[in-house]
């Protein structure tokens, strides 16, 4: 019956383009290593190693290679140490051990110290470089510098590098970099724009060894490879919470000098775990290996992080870390350090995908055991109605497994209850022979598990991620400071924080034991603080919110926290009252900063808030857009609208801007605004109205000298503000004195003149407006905070 | 410093009024009880128990007492049986057995059989009930009617006692029913407006007997009593998911005759279980013995559950059922009745607090235990560091034990981390000695634990409130319809769904385990059926989504829920395009009832949908004010919107109410609107568009007869439809056309004619108006279901 319709079965799901785009083209040619700090620890440890890997995998694809060890000593003084050190490079297990010879002995001929302390040094390996190149007739494809020096010469070294070393143009340069990079947004900024004026972002290459790992890096691939299992359940709804551990069993002795400018959250958190995280959280990229794409989507889910707080953060130090600090910094007995040594994390990302999901990032020295993990724990969704020792009754997970721990080895984990996954490179192999070992109390027959054939170093993975120009695997400056600007204001806050003293390994028991709270966490259980000393201020436990009188009105006072609270328990009151009287609860709402943390704790705290009989008007606003940052309407959206399920249409911004333009007066926005308001708040008297009040004493957009008397009957008006933006609309003392209820809410020390003022002066609207709120029938009740009220 | 302020220390928080308020005025007087049904299974189970109860009760309060037992058999013949029950009946406890030697005694003196069968039976009881009180000279307090008989009976026997009857003015009347109360919406609203012509509500106390059982009395008081603690805690951001579970090992032999008209879902869900959530997740009341407010609050709650449909709940039936099915009720060998013996249903409730929090209802005969509870699990808050076998690291959770089960009594159990719960009632007490027992696989040592002193009876208690007019324990008309109203919908669903067998008891194994998905639910474990003839229609899975082509146009189809799928996969995939390369996405949506299920698919599945930069316009509006249901956007607000992350200033609803006025032409809405589109959407051209067509051809406003080409260069006018409400605000062809992408969306058995004769017509926009459809430089897709494509 359907002569012109055509049936064609198609696939529906068309391949993504998940596979490795290749390699950036390379132009084969010489390639210069020269690792700055050629000696060093780390040098010694790993980085010579890995460019051995290099030399070993590159040797027979057209390039040719010198390798120099760079330091502050002089040549013959480095020279056989550096030897020493190139000696112990090995072989991966699938060379043969002649031919490894071969390879170490040519790789030890190709290398050399150098000395480069000053320009002239860095001028003369130049000049040596552009000199071999001719004498041997190679065409140079590219330098690359392996910054292995402390932080602090990263950008005189650039500099000489900028001035000196650049190779002609075709061939690339290259300079790796080691963290730190700052130790906070301000310092990292400084860094980044020193490198900058000496090297372009494409030449940069900041290393975090921990996208070196194999797990690690594999973490995008397996999310790619398991994207259709993983897409319905990777979300708030199905991912109870997500916790990336980093535990350590040692102590930093030897290390003070450094780590105690630092401590664990510069050292681990705002690095390697925020790395974990965003890999675990991004947008998964349609290429994989095109670095703009996946460094800009890491960006995005930087940028809609939560801010991080001293509410999301607890904090712990060793006990023995005092005394290592006073021994090894010549401090006296009374010295105190701040510095953490362990900290549990809660970071949350604002988003709808992610919205409420705990992301725990937790690392500390002296624990129980050396284990580093991403664990995406997943809600249970399974009810037993009968047998509840089956295994698909028990928790679901998903374990990207770093190492050591309990099972020795990297591996990706995946409960047998929730789904078996794709292999996630040829290079990798399922674990079937089960050891009796335990992972978080599950056996571990209970996962598919899969590991790497070979185990490798995180190092000379990202050497040869270098020498390809994979930039995806490092930390552009974008992200770097994205990320400081995440961690910045915690560390800021936990500045006069006394970390609490643990004593170390299975001694520390349930001590560090983390408990959520919404938004927020804390430690488990309370522990008598040592000295209050230690504390700083004093405790603020012991005060109650009190009540009394403030120009002869109601005042309710209390810590700002605690003030907020009080606050918002009454407005739910107002509205439950409101709505059980008339069905429904009309709150005006003030703009300007002091109400965020009331707009906060409503969309926090009161679940049970009516919102939905709740019509919310503005008191006031700036004519601005509505989406600009400076509306009223935009911070009240952002901070409570967002947050709260409440009807569109019983949300009423100002009508400030119509007919394409802003506040002008024939397009009447006042008087449509005063008409809706006429025509659903009965009486024109709302229920609950929110004032502040500025520090010229205004209060909505009522200024002083602004004539606030001849405004008439108008319930709505524009008016003029002596500040930025000048045009305002307003509630008028007509509307807001015909209120059943006016808080004013008033904090801040910078209040506290304005309040001492304010408790001595008569009623003169026209220089005080605020003293013109006076509700005819109503209660004004003043909420004041301690700062304010006591300076 | 301030002298003018004065502190005045007061308590926070003043205490709610929780206690009781005392019990109803009762007139001291003679009451006459009357079990109609008095010789029946449950009245000899348990009502004359409750009644002796109550006169042992009440016997030195100044009441006196008659009681009747009423049935159809002859006095003479039913005498006998009566006495025979009267006899068993016995004190509690605390009455010496002399005392309650004579109360008995007392009691059986103060009893009769009545034959109550015709309307001069119901008379001669009257007037035997009033020629008493005059001879004895004793005032009336009231009357109390338990109608213990099948509910076909309920309507004659209230007329009778209406007509015949009612006490004089002053005394009381109480008629007391059980359930069934209807097995729908309909017969329910049947029974209840034939029981109010002859009773008012105030005078009917439907029994559901859980409401008297000891612990489930308890959870208001519970949830009251601990307030404090409970309130930051009593929402969907802590509690992981509720259990509400009667579980039975008994089969229903000899009584299919009723139950096979049930099931499962009438016989406990609806009802017990029912009650159980309201009392768990209802506001709580000020006054707990208001029983106008404790009945308006479940009322709340229970108009707040989302809809049941056949995704929210999975049934199955115990093998040797059907047999007992074929024997009882004479039925041959190939009967198959599709009567539910178990069944697991997942509600929720669509408010702020409860929101996405997963309530699962659960009940079913021949399982492996009989155990009833309810059971708040709450979220894993704590992450343990160090050591996971801490009391503190195991799951946190309260438990309503109703009986039975591992623990053999009645309990209100409460993990020891989580809180010490105060103790709900004077004549409870806490259980400290621990048998080595298990509940859901932890030690009862890891609860505190609290259980009444003495055990009482349901209906003890419930009589004894029947007797103090204590409404709060029982279904009130409009509760009762509500309740139907959440079940009838899913009943329907499941009529002809085939329940999964079951074998019975341990058996059962794994096979009833349950899969939570979101709002869905399913079993656990996919099972070959049975027979496909049990079945019934076709199995759907086995189709794909199809591509074609229709009117020279791209066409998509497939079953319906495949179909949105599809479609809503498409309209993610056209938005992360369009903000790839501009940032933004511009979608406008069309009204009417076809596009819920895609605004469905939207909100609960597509979490990665970039709503943040996504601006929603509307194809076309229906003149009404935004908060009428007709309203097209108030509709994908209540099914979208309010479900989604969207900005408020990203929402685009028509102005058709302006000035007062609706859809007025000198307004002015209809250019307001073109031009807030002209300016914020690139060249007016939407990257989506998603239309519908209606049974005349129409799409967006545009009607046949319309004259649509007289619109000129206009991107939105008002139009007529012939259909009320006739005027309308639309999207006119100028701009449809300009759109990327334009989706027709065409769905169920009854467009199957139209997309016939739109298979055949040629371009005639004025008389279908949907040919006039053709995007410019765009790309239009039909998405057609099977049933409008195939009929």
């Amino acid at each position: 019956m359907f002569l012109t319709v055509f049936f064609l079965l198609v696939a529906l799901c068309t391949q993504g383009g998940n596979g490795k785009e290749g390699e950036e083209a390379q132009r084969p040619g010489h390639v210069s290593v020269v690792i700055v700090g050629g000696t060093g620890d780390l040098a010694k440890k790993y980085l010579w190693q890995g460019f051995f890997q290099l030399y070993i995998n590159q040797v027979s694809s057209g390039n040719t290679f010198s390798f120099y060890g760079g330091g502050q000593s002089p040549t013959e003084k480095a020279t056989p140490v550096l030897f020493e050190i190139l000696k112990t490079v090995s072989c991966s297990k699938d060379v043969s051990q002649e031919r490894c010879a071969l390879l170490k002995d040519q790789f030890l001929r190709l290398a050399q110290y150098r000395q480069l302390k000053s320009l002239e040094d860095y001028q003369d390996l130049a000049k040596h470089i552009e000199q071999q190149l001719q004498e041997e007739g190679m065409t140079e494809a590219g330098r690359l510098f392996y910054l292995s020096v402390p932080a602090f010469a990263y950008a005189d070294i650039a500099e000489k590098i900028n001035s000196s070393c650049r190779p002609k143009s075709g061939a690339w340069l290259r300079v790796v970099l080691e963290k730190p990079f700052g130790h906070d947004y301000r310092s990292a900024q400084v860094l980044a724009s020193q490198l900058r004026s000496s090297l372009t972002e494409e030449e940069m290459y900041r290393i975090d060894h921990y996208l070196g790992k194999q797990v690690v890096s594999k973490i995008l691939p397996f999310r790619i490879e398991n994207k259709k299992l993983l897409d319905p359940i990777w979300n708030k709804h199905h991912i109870e919470r997500v916790e990336i551990v980093l535990k350590e069993t040692l102590d930093v002795k030897g290390r003070i000098a450094f780590y105690d400018q630092y401590g664990v959250i510069r050292d681990v958190l705002q690095n390697h775990l925020t790395e974990v995280m965003t890999l675990l959280t991004m947008r998964l990229p349609k290429n994989v290996s095109r670095s703009e794409e996946v460094l800009g989507n890491k960006l995005q889910i930087l940028s809609s992080m939560l801010p991080l707080g001293k509410n999301q953060a607890v904090i712990g130090q060793y006990q023995t870390y005092k005394a290592e600090v006073q021994q090894e910094l010549n401090k006296t007995k009374d010295h105190v350090s701040h510095t953490p040594t362990f900290a549990a994390v809660l970071a949350q990302i604002d988003d709808a995908q992610y919205e409420g999901m705990p992301i725990l990032l937790i690392s500390g020295k002296m624990l129980d055991e050396r284990v580093g993990y991403a664990r995406i724990l997943f809600k249970n969704d399974i009810f037993c109605i009968q047998n509840h020792n089956n295994v698909h009754c028990k928790p679901k997970q998903i374990v990207f497994y770093f190492g050591h721990g309990s099972l020795q080895y990297p591996a990706i984990l995946v409960s047998k209850n929730l789904f078996k996954p794709a292999l996630v490179d040829s290079e990798w192999k399922e674990v079937t022979e089960h050891k009796d070992v335990n992972v978080f109390g599950l056996p571990i027959s209970d996962f598919y598990i899969q590991t790497p054939m070979e185990q490798k170093e995180a190092y000379a993975e990202l050497i040869s991620h270098i020498f390809f120009g994979q930039k995806n695997s490092f930390i552009s400056t974008e992200n770097l400071l994205a990320s400081w600007d995440l961690w910045t204001p915690l560390l800021s806050s936990l500045g006069s924080t006394f970390p609490r003293i643990y004593p170390g390994g299975a001694d520390n028991a349930d001590m560090l034991d983390i408990h959520l709270k919404g938004k927020d966490i804390s430690y488990n259980n309370e522990v008598v603080i040592i000295s209050t000393d230690q504390l700083g201020g004093t405790s603020t436990n012991g005060f109650q919110v009190m009540q009394g009188k403030f120009r002869s009105s109601e005042m309710v006072s209390a810590w700002a926290e605690q003030l907020v609270d009080k606050l918002a328990a009454d407005i739910q009151e107002a509205a439950e009252a409101a709505i059980y009287e008339g069905g429904v609860f009309h709150l005006a709402l003030s703009g300007g900063s002091t109400p965020l943390a009331l707009f906060h704790r409503l969309a926090d705290h009161h679940f049970t808030f009516p919102w939905r009989n709740t019509h919310v008007w503005m008191v006031d606003e700036r004519c601005v857009l509505p989406t600009e940052l400076e509306s009223n309407f935009r911070s009240l959206h952002d901070h409570l609208l967002q947050h709260v399920r409440i009807p569109y249409y019983n949300i009423h911004p100002m009508p400030v801007h119509l007919n394409q333009r802003l506040c002008v007066e024939e397009d009447g926005g006042a008087l449509m605004y005063e008409k809706q308001l006429i025509k659903l708040v009965n009486s024109s008297s709302f229920h609950f109205v929110l004032l502040g009040v500025g520090y010229d004493g205004h209060t909505a957009s009522l200024f002083p000298g602004g004539k606030v008397d001849e405004l008439g009957d108008s319930l709505v008006a524009l008016t003029e503000s002596p500040s930025k933006p000048h045009q305002r609309m307003s509630l008028t003392f007509n509307v807001i004195n015909r209120a059943r209820k006016v808080a004013l809410l008033v904090m801040g020390k910078g209040k506290h003149e304005l309040i001492t003022q304010l408790s001595r002066v008569k009623d003169n609207p026209d220089k005080w407006p605020v003293t013109g709120v006076k509700p005819t029938n109503g209660n004004l009740v003043w909420y004041i905070d301690y700062d304010a009220l006591l300076g």
